[in-house]
């Protein structure tokens, strides 16, 4: 596998992306399918790992996985106002089925709020039926005009949370435990991706939200990603689906909903985060592989003995470490080595002739590309070394991806700083601006305020664009 | 919750499946989605433990989980004959998309052989890119017109395995290492239900298949299940897709291919396996909730010795036992068993006041209702007999479905014979008909072969139907 297979990032950042998507095995666009991806061996694998990760936080907080349909009558979608106007246009509708034209067409679920929001109001009668505490995991789909592997295409897969609540109260509290709890702890601790957590403004939230908070991740091009949103929808779903109940006075009152999800274009953003010129780059925590061992002979007795050595080495590591050993003969080690830098796997063992003979081996890390990252170590001790090692890229990673973020953001207090300042990563403004304001810098300048960050100065500043006096900062950003 | 929420089966067995389903809040029809239901908690959670634990095999046995798109271009599903046969008529089209109509229509996928084929076509050249072993997880859908919660089901949720391979022979092991390795293991050491491995006669084969083999399983009713299939699809979708590849002495040929699959289906196996009149039972390997811990007490003194207690008992439980207490005031102790009778618990423990003082604890097995399955032990090695009792439960479950299914098969020699046993369980035959033959007997009896078992006598017969000699034994049964 020729290194050049790559674009560098440098040269063409988009096509870097596009090429690291194919050659890593991550995912085939289908063309013969509008706007859609094969999910390839290893992005699925990815794509599990992260699922894996994300279900144990969302059980943890007291969540269960349920699974509603795929279809929605097309009348539902119409029923909340704003959520209407957000998806009505992009949604697929099957009009025809076992042969028949349908009297009322079906949408393929854009979301799921208002299917669940049907079985909400028949499953909720009294305050002891709340809260529910509902997430599924399934395929979505978005008409998509401008498709990109991942980070947007017209089906992906997500997961999406719906929860019903007796108080206001109580849905800020799990929209809030939803995006520190699940989103950002998986995004810091798993994807080593760093997160601002925010409030999206109005022109920005959820269509039919009443409150969307955010976690927002920089590209390695200084662009803002979306990875997650957390939606305290109000009474919205509620009065649309009139989802009611009884309280402890007798009341009938409309429960509190909200709804959060996560989806496939986490991959995306888990690449542009980490990976390099070499390929992808995977943290520790959600790689397939997180060691590959390279057996390096040149005859059958050489061979013999390294694969001995090999299966003392990896003797213990089922349960422990995922690894795979690299014994496929007709390849060179060279070409091998490439092929597992291209796919992202963290840690490299090579095992040779002489690493038999002085109980050594050589240990190469993925994030330090080339000599740098190479050492020669024995092979007592191994397995201990690797964990210590994959938890120090796991860290690594994270340090270096907030550094990076940090030397890309800044204080700007003009237009005009702001509009340099997105050139080159995140902006960070007092704003009092209104949502046409926002709207005309989005016109002017493709950014947009990628949210309020939660956690804000505390002191006060001059608007960036209307000058006036206000407490509030906000992040511009042009985004994915 | 008063028990006599469920119908027995005795009195009409459709309805008590449908009160189970209804009661342990398994699945609800969604009556506004035709032909659909809305995978409840409980339902989802078998679910998740059936793909662990298939997941696990396919993986074991060499494959890799990728994901293809939702949709399929209708003229694909019209590329093989057999296929656009079986699945044309009960596809369900997206015609509409993004607010325009689509100039070729897309399918919901059936299954996915023949737009896997398409990227098959592209994906392999030489005998070197072979095998391709891949498996995926998703939704599909075929409107049906009979539908019933888990058993058929206009959109369900499956694993279907696509591979490709070199040679005949390759194929048909692949075929057959599924269908013991994965699927019937699964059934059997996994779901407790034993299942006999069998051959589909060619009425009853997979459309566009060479050869199906299937794992086939009697349910309560003496019917038959049809519990996963594996097809040998010969070179039939290798052609109408154009799949080839180079071999080794530089000649092109076509590639065989397989598929195989199983479905949520299953979960109304396994009910219909094992559970009673009572409610689910779940076998321990696929419960989500192995053990049940009720507190039982009087008053605020008692509730917190008894929860003491409880707290120590389960202290070390955490990853070897998954198990709940329910600690939820204001409902009885009789209320809570239950429920979770209904839901299928297996091992049910009790802690009162009197427990805390004699160090005992009460444990009542869902497999053996009432007194008879309920005992008081120490406190002490409770954790090891929790364990041992619960693996004897797997197996007892297992032998209690095959003796039933011993009891009501029978070997019958002619027609009249048949059409009596088909009315209490499986006639097992020796059959030398034709095709047509295996049509009118169904047409009369509305049984079918529901296959040719892969162990046969090797002694000679005479056909139940034609009178000719034959070695091949069949069953005959009516079937879900």
């Amino acid at each position: 596998m020729p290194k050049d297979v790559i674009t560098t990032r440098a040269k063409d950042y988009n096509q870097w992306y596009l090429d690291i998507v194919r050659e890593a095995d991550l995912a085939e666009v289908a063309e013969v399918v509008r706007g859609c991806i094969v999910f390839k061996a290893t992005g699925y694998a990815v794509w599990e790992m992260m699922q894996r990760e994300l279900d144990d936080r969302i059980k943890e907080t007291g969540h269960q996985n349920v699974y509603f349909p795929l279809l929605i009558p097309k009348s539902f979608i119409m029923k909340e106002a704003e959520h209407v106007e957000g998806f009505a246009p992009e949604v697929a509708e099957v009009t025809r089925a076992g042969g028949e034209e349908l009297a009322e067409p079906y949408v393929i679920r854009p979301t799921s709020e208002t299917i669940i929001g049907y079985f909400y109001s028949k499953w909720i009668r009294s305050y002891r039926d709340l809260p529910l505490l509902y997430n599924q995991w399934c395929n979505v789909m978005r008409w998509e005009m401008r498709t990109r592997p991942f980070l947007r295409t017209s089906e992906f897969l997500w997961s999406e949370g719906h929860t019903a609540h007796a108080t206001e109260a109580d849905a800020e509290a799990e929209t809030l435990n939803i995006l520190y709890n699940v989103y950002a702890d998986f995004a810091e601790q798993v994807m080593a991706m760093p997160v601002i957590r925010g409030l999206k403004t109005e022109n920005e939230k959820f269509p039919g939200a009443l409150r969307s908070y955010c976690i927002e991740a920089m590209m390695q091009d200084g662009r803002a990603l979306q990875a997650g949103t957390s939606h305290n929808l109000g009474q919205n779903f509620a009065k649309a689906f009139d989802i009611t109940f009884t309280d402890q006075a007798n009341t009938v009152q409309h429960v509190w909903t909200t709804s959060w999800g996560v989806s496939t274009r986490l991959i995306g953003a888990l690449i542009m985060t980490h990976s390099d010129d070499e390929g992808l780059v995977l943290p520790p925590r959600l790689a397939p592989t997180q060691v590959v061992v390279v057996p390096i002979y040149k005859n059958d007795a050489e061979r013999e003995k390294v694969l001995a050595t090999v299966a003392t080495i990896t003797a213990g590591w089922k349960g422990t470490l995922r690894f795979k050993v690299d014994n496929r003969d007709n390849l060179s080690p060279g070409f091998k080595y490439n092929e597992w830098e291209m796919k992202g796997v963290p840690v490299r063992i090579e095992v040779g002739p002489k690493d038999v003979e002085k109980g050594s081996v050589a240990i190469a890390r993925r994030d330090v590309p080339g000599r740098e990252g190479k050492s020669f170590v024995p092979q007592e001790g191994l397995t201990a070394r690797i964990l210590a090692l994959l938890e120090e890229i796991q860290q690594g990673l994270f340090a270096r991806a907030l550094r990076f973020r940090e030397e890309h953001t800044a204080d700007v207090t003009t237009y005009d700083e702001l509009k340099v300042q997105i050139e080159r990563g995140f902006a960070r403004a007092y704003w009092a601006g209104s949502p046409d304001d926002e709207k005309r810098i989005q016109d002017e300048t493709r950014a947009t305020i990628r949210c309020i960050p939660l956690d804000q100065p505390g002191t006060a500043g001059t608007c960036v664009y209307t000058g006036k006096e206000t407490t509030q900062q906000v992040i511009f950003a042009r985004a994915y």
